[in-house]
């Protein structure tokens, strides 16, 4: 239950466009607030928003420095969302691999009759 | 543009723990939404906004033969979501591995001095 709030958070957190172009940002380095809502004309509170997001899934941390939020890549490394993609992927090959094994077998089981 | 509206969409879908569910019960083979909504008792209606959510990522395609509507995994396969982790865990490796050469550094002339 509790991973799979994580994963909720995780992948709420990725499913916008400013949101994974920040966390490419911050991957550069630190940023303040206003810095990361620069390139895109949104408002600060707008972007406070975004922020708030990622922080709830632990993407992205802040802190206050005088008037200045300062943001930084937070302490989650994307482990459990990865994981759990490849997992599913792999039980989707497995699939695909016996219904082409199927194929294949029904296929050749045309071709002698 | 086209990319990141394929991302989000999978991202939202992804983020829902029915959801997920749903993916991981349809990799063991198609089912119908009855099926589906059955371990949840969430309603059907309710059963088929998460279907419709899946479809629109392409992650679930569904046909409708008399009165049932049939469900199996669909054409996505989540590559673009998962390229676009790895991406970012690249990105975010190279960071600490820069912290931490220097951080070594660091420490190593501290010791020295």
């Amino acid at each position: 239950m509790v991973q799979s709030q994580v994963l909720d958070r995780t992948f709420s957190a990725l499913a916008d466009p400013t949101r994974r172009d920040i966390l490419e940002r911050l991957a550069a380095g630190p940023a303040s607030v206003t810095e990361l809502a620069e390139p895109y004309g949104i408002s600060l509170p707008g972007m406070l928003k975004h922020i708030a997001i990622l922080e709830r899934a632990d993407l992205v941390a802040s802190e206050k420095r005088g008037r200045t939020r300062r943001c930084r890549l937070g302490p989650a490394d994307m482990d459990e969302a990865s994981d759990w993609i490849e997992h599913q992927r792999a039980l989707w090959e497995r699939r695909f691999d016996r219904l082409d094994s199927y194929l294949g077998h029904t296929a050749k089981g045309a071709t002698h009759e």
